[in-house]
């Protein structure tokens, strides 16, 4: 006999995902971009996309939610989570947030337990880079993942070693190279394997869950897959324009153009890009998110004669769910259905927001997208949704469309056209103790009885 | 607004995964073992247990699918193959057949072929081991590599280097060890490290998908990670008993107790248990099988003077779902969904009987148990289901039970009572082209366009 | 025709290893300890073994030569070397002193100058554990690294991770273990490998050889072994304790024989000891050294309540010869002529004393040593040389006695006794730029012409 | 006091190296390549370079001895060899002979016993390519492993996968790609790589060392670091071609050009050369064959519609020493010392002939280069003295130029003039038990006394 009907009333437990054929189309659960930053204000400026426009180009390009981080003001959590909320009152899309800790006293610890009890924050980010800003030395990292895990957050890291990208800058400088290539030169792919060995061990020594953001090399792949191997939590997330392009741009001749290609840490050279697809396709990195960090050629500018001075990031929120099926689905590396796993489910999985999202289920939100893997697409900044006046992803054609995006069970994407309304994107909620926690306090339990310790002990006299 | 309703019709795609509390319970798809060996002949003689008390021991396991293996008939798949549909006819649960390749001719080929369109089959073994009875050379696992690629359907391969391990066989006798601890000491570790590899890479060579069966060390854990980071698709299946134990088993002074622990590859040094645990738990590793195959100790005792002669093969098939559970969830290592998955739900994606088999869903078959966390078991020879007078699990205990198996709508175990009728169980047909192929043929378009050949020459006059 | 004689009258220039066979037994070049400590002070004590008695314990085993080193006086280089003279001026052996470097200013910075240009000092060391007192960040441990460079003197580095162990540390007191095993327990091999990693990549970033002192673990091997297959110079010092003793010692119940086993890194679980023997054996690791730092049984007895105050160190000077011989040779791991290597002469090469030191050869210091492969060594605290009450080797016996010690042309041990002169050793002085910095300026000038920058640049308008 | 003369009577044991600065140049032992085919017969023809032609032009590039391959004569050492040492009765330098196992039988075991007791032969090699020519199966493989060990011969392989090489180069073939590319693109690394873990290991289980011949790409080099961190004893040996070149040179247009790159392994894409370059630095390879098989152009355009009929084979007897010195020393990779070590003392080490060869000694031969590091060299097939009129080095210049060439105590080359005489070169006899065999038997007595078996047993009445 074949199941016919389910008379269970129980709550479900995770890992739905749903994609059905719509006369040779697929419709599935919207993406979900756990790594942007809309209306991010750096080097005095803002990027360009802020909630509204930063969400709107989401929609156009398939995803239905993202994540945002909010930025300490003055080292405050508080202040900062108050700044995102107003930032966010525009938003047109539903939206989470995780907290940079910038600092460490008494009043940020208290300050993480408030957001993760009262505010719907489950996941903290470092940063071991950006010296004299956001970096964050060893033992704050450690205080940090404690505090982490006593709360159930998620620990999150930007992984690459501040103090030798200072070194570097400082020698590029010295050695007059003063433009984007100084850049990718001053920090190279050793210093970002480097800092994700480090916090992967740290974590290892708390014994609490990491997620690495942004994974851009072979170095950090490698670290991360040995740790896998070993049974640790990790998670690694590489970006749209991680997997979709090199490092060469920075070497171009203009200066508009290089610099648009500068984030941290930079894209590297040919075949990083080909070892982060083929750890996506087995499961060694597990979600693509894009760093969505849009400025435009006059803010670029600013650093026209010191590269240390040019905004970095590079767009990519409207292009990531195109980007990942062309190269990874479309090129034959991965099935439709971890197509859905690695730009939605499992970051809703993560984030512990599954199956309200990532999932087409009873009692999902209607976030869902119908994609044409038969339609084509085309990048360029000409046609884009963002407010950027350039598209790092500029000329790319591919296959694969996504041609009509329900959000919230409203269409707000079809035939090539937007109706978003500013103020209807909610603000998502996320608890802690996502199923990355299961467990975590019987490994401790099964660590501590194996220490044989304390020895009961006498003293000879020697 | 919630999603309230799917009104799409068209067929479901792959990776549901359904797990319903039921007051403190968990009901889950029933598990599929995707490897036993039932009524096997060997050395003269047939495994006690047979289609239906293997089966019915599964079942009061909790596992309602079993996949076996079609042995060739003096290299005849046919034969082979309608020989074990005649073993099959007492089953009370379904099954279907992996098929072995042991020699390799035109006819061979060709009914490799028919077995795939014509009987169900979608993967077929090849033993790298058993030197002189099944063992085949590289040239015969290559061509079988193409024919698999060519029909869609998975090879597996038992990795162990046969000719080494008849040379260590020699070595151990000509030492007089002749108990069976020189069955382990003359197939070490590094001969299945050595075959996982070759194996591996043959398969990229050919660009095939690879199924590893009974994964019992490191050293094939290293391969299997190392192959995966690069992109291979290369599944590793561990066992119960791989996983529960560790090899000091056959060095038990008691000849019975130590030969109930033969099996190849052999249970491993400690610390091999614990490595594919971790594996397991961050998808290194894909799913557990058992390799039950079950000799009572009358059976076990004609090797008594030389362990050439002790029929390979443990028990497993009952205690799976108890082990996976205990060892892998209610240690901490991995969440509940994650066991769905490694228990179930990955067997019927690779093997592509996905949904109807791995799910709770509508149109599946209804092949679901419930399992109560807070319940124990204890294993014991002397109430197991199987036939066999021992147990390799003998006195273990641990948390979780399946309190109730549903196999096909029919509740056959509850209450610790098993109601199961001969022949009630039913052939299983596998169709070839899993998700495992998805873009195979796109990549080897990619590797042709890359190859920048032939080249159009001309000859200089030197 | 053979050759006779060589008329050329140029320099040596490295590689000669000398080793005579005198009647079945070796003559060979006297030992050199690359890493010890003699009249320490920590803790508010001085360690029992000074420059006399503890070169005397050398001499009786074989070892010709150590090298110490200076710690700074309040951060000062300059107040440090003083101090170390003058502590050496009872020397019975040769001996020469790496400089640590535990703070950094422009001060420090030209003392690094003054001890290479000066004072015969070719190594510096950097602490990265001793939280608050030894301990460097990676931002003085790259201007340190560049100095070093510079001076064409050698880096060396004690890797462990200083803020984890701290923390390590907290954990194991607020557990209640404040016993030996809460040392061990607190710094688990895992923060030696990261601190490993960490340094390797900090050095390859500038472009500097690294000498890992007393490598303790397979995780530093790992990291050691995967940087040298690059390319990367990079030393590695296994330890006799470490060689020869697995970490089970600091869970006796007898307080005085735990905390003598008490160092750090601390000794590991078995497993670590055959692993750092395999790298030697094969060139992973490269010389043998002892950390030598000897406290008695009162002063170990200070930590008795807390392990946090047992003073750190087990001693080696006088057994590593004979331990080593065992180990590595008389267990068939390594040749005569790789013992000769890995006990002397590559530290003569890498401190660039060759072929004054590590050789016979014309015009080589005498410093000979008769070793006997047939006699037998037992080695306890009531027959040693050192002046401490214990011996973390007591009971060991082995193969393989140096029966004749002879020191700059002078015998001092003979029919086991011990001729020695208060002041009769001498400082050795050694020249930067060993052999490690061959070819360092071709690299670097490769590096830069490979880097393609700076780009000439014009600015588009976007 | 200095030492001034050493007394002692008795042999010198290995590990001299002498190199002396003759004012600004270097005066070092002259190289031996362990891995040269002169007058070798292949597809019915015989290389242009014969004992004569080939030694002459070694002796102009620095070279003073090189090791030749035996080939069986339809299996028959006895008659490969009686054939060999005819062919070398016209050498001008001294040789020695390696003697390649291709059948297994009675006859050939006793002969490999012959070889080792009479005839000076100390190394065997196995084909694991050629399939239907020269490949052994892993049969035969152990057979020979076991053989070698019991004379203390060295097992060397040609490691690649000849099933798969049989199978790709019928895939090619089907493709139309029948030009020289199709050769590299038949037999790519992986194949190596899968080929030399698979030896590794089964030398490891027979525990004897091994030594890897012509180790061409980073997948070998891998399986050989991972061996060698644990220990085992195998010895790699890159190639001058392949430090020198990249695969690229197949893809010219030309027939010829492209033909004359084609040997087997193939050149590998660029960085593989890299890689050897970075291994051959740090140890994990030991020291530079060249695989010198030198056929013209005539010759290779036999395979002009079939890249399977160019017989394999590159130049370099005479550019080796030239190009590591380029390559390594003048680059900045290695110390002149480390060049002699890797060019000739450990080639005569690990073919036990050191101090005989190798060294600048008394007793030593006198075998002896004036090499000037600051003269430089263009190789061209214009000046070359093969006989071949191609040179795959072709155009490539670089610094350090051997002026002159001592063999035997005669000078053959000076002012870029040979002075040779065919017949006066000589065979050297070469011991077995090299110092790669010291405690080989030690080691085997561990492992036996680990096992704990047999077990004593009794049978439960079960
Ligand atoms: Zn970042
Ligand atoms: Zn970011
Ligand atoms: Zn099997
Ligand atoms: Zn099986
Ligand atoms: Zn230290
Ligand atoms: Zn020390
Ligand atoms: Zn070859
Ligand atoms: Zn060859």
């Amino acid at each position: 006999m074949q199941l016919i009907a389910l008379t269970f009333t129980s709550p479900l437990v995770p890992d739905h995902v749903t994609v059905l054929d719509a006369t040779g189309k697929f419709v599935m659960p919207g993406g979900i971009d756990p790594h942007a930053h809309l209306a991010m204000n750096g080097l005095g400026m803002e990027t360009v996309d802020d909630f509204f426009s930063g969400q709107a180009a989401a929609l156009a390009g398939g995803t239905t939610m993202h994540i945002d981080f909010v930025i300490p003001v003055n080292g405050s959590l508080t202040a900062g989570f108050e700044t995102y909320i107003k930032k966010a009152m525009k938003s047109c899309m539903d939206y989470g947030f995780h907290v940079a800790v910038t600092k460490w006293d008494e009043v940020v610890s208290k300050e993480m337990e408030i957001m993760v009890k009262e505010k719907g924050i489950n996941s903290f980010k470092f940063f071991l880079a950006y010296k004299g800003v956001f970096m964050v030395n060893d033992e704050l990292l450690l205080e940090g993942f404690k505090k982490c895990k006593s709360l159930g957050a998620l620990a999150m890291v930007h992984a690459e070693n501040g103090d030798a990208v200072y070194e570097g800058q400082k020698r590029m400088i010295e050695l007059g190279i003063t433009g984007p290539e100084g850049h990718a030169l001053s920090r190279p792919p050793s210093l970002e394997g480097e800092a994700t060995a480090r916090t992967i061990r740290l974590a290892s020594f708390v014994n609490t869950p990491l997620y690495v953001v942004h994974v851009m090399s072979i170095d950090a792949v490698e670290e991360i897959a040995r740790a896998r191997k070993t049974g640790q939590r990790v998670i690694g997330e590489p970006t749209a324009a991680g997997l979709a392009l090199d490092g060469s741009g920075v070497w171009d001749p203009d200066f508009i153009t290089a610099a648009k290609f500068l984030m941290s840490p930079p894209l590297r050279a040919p075949g990083h890009d080909k070892a982060l697809q083929a750890a996506l396709s087995t499961g060694v990195l597990q979600l693509v998110g894009t760093d969505h960090c849009s400025w435009n050629s006059t803010q670029k500018a600013l650093g026209m004669n010191d590269f240390r001075k040019i905004p970095n990031g590079v767009n990519g929120i409207e292009e990531r769910m195109h980007l990942v099926w062309d190269i990874m689905v479309e090129s034959g590396q991965i099935s439709v259905t971890d197509y859905v796993r690695v730009t939605s489910t499992e970051c809703a999985r993560i984030f512990n927001i599954y199956p309200r999202k990532g999932a087409i289920l009873p009692g999902s939100d209607a976030d869902i997208i119908i994609l044409n893997p038969n339609s084509s697409f085309e990048i360029t900044a000409k046609s884009h949704h963002s407010r950027s006046d350039t598209n790092v992803f500029e000329g790319t054609k591919g296959k694969g469309k996504v041609e009509v995006t329900i959000a919230g069970g409203r269409i707000v994407w079809e035939n090539d056209e937007l109706k978003v309304v500013p103020g209807s994107g909610k603000y998502v909620e996320m608890p802690p103790f996502s199923y990355l926690f299961d467990g975590i306090d019987k490994l401790d339990a099964k660590y501590l009885s194996s220490l044989k310790a304390p020895v009961k002990r006498f003293k000879s006299t020697a």
